[in-house]
């Protein structure tokens, strides 16, 4: 894993710098009027795959930021897993996100914001990989109030 | 609902009828050498929808029959959610799958074969829409024997 140095200032953590990767896309579907959720699946410090919420665009409730970005790592991998992957998305994933990381058996899931009521941490089993890591709650404000005043402004 | 018939014989119930249909796209999938599992998605009596396993073409562990079907099938209706359709899938549907039928708020989901390991009715929490109607047993037989030569064949 790569750390990203700015001059004088405080080496930036990868894992900080990636989900402003993720934010970066969750920026562009709000540029196109969706709801901001962006992913990007990192490989050794590689970013390999990246989406964002394009429900809209596509007329597909189904098209969500990490089904975007897995697809598109495992397009990019040419292989079917991605076990030594991890996954960064701004807001915590659905059940249809966490049961697709199961089957491309992502190694890790990063995401920002929680989401008590659609994320898939209110069931009461583990419905992602068995060896899939969990982290909720990285830059965790930022991804939860891009979502926010996106939907404060529909209003 | 129409019921159809063949002559002297009995009307062949519409459930029977459409699972026959997901059973022909199973066989599809069989020809491709893909995991036999096909669904259609049927609104007002009328298939909409058609997919089946595809996750060896396309090298995507989430390339299912339900996500083919769901998606083409809201494509076919221009519209964002299939209220009014019947998803019929020759296997129970996995998490992923199920959550997918939850974005588009799929009326009624009939599955063939019931799937213990990785079917999402082994989750003690309903993850489908709170509207989704789910029955599970239709023509159980064929549709588990399909799965069930396939790996046979493969050992």
């Amino acid at each position: 894993m790569r750390y990203v140095s700015f001059g004088d200032e405080p080496a930036v953590k990868p894992d900080d710098f990636f989900m402003n990767e993720a934010l970066k896309e969750a920026k562009l579907a709000l540029a196109e009027d969706e709801i901001p959720i962006g992913a990007v699946v990192v490989c050794k410090g590689q970013i390999i795959g990246r989406g964002h919420n394009l429900t809209e665009r596509l007329n597909d409730v189904s098209a969500h930021a990490e089904m975007q970005a897995l697809t598109a790592a495992a397009n990019f991998m040419g292989g079917k897993y991605l076990k030594e992957c991890t996954l960064y998305v701004t807001m915590e994933p659905c059940v249809m996100c966490a049961g697709a990381s199961y089957w491309f058996q992502v190694g890790r899931i990063v995401f920002g914001a929680y989401d008590p009521r659609m994320g898939f941490g209110r069931l009461n089993q583990k419905i992602t990989h068995p060896k899939t890591i969990i982290e909720g709650g990285i830059r965790e404000n930022e991804c939860a109030e891009l979502v926010r005043s996106f939907f404060k402004s529909k209003r």
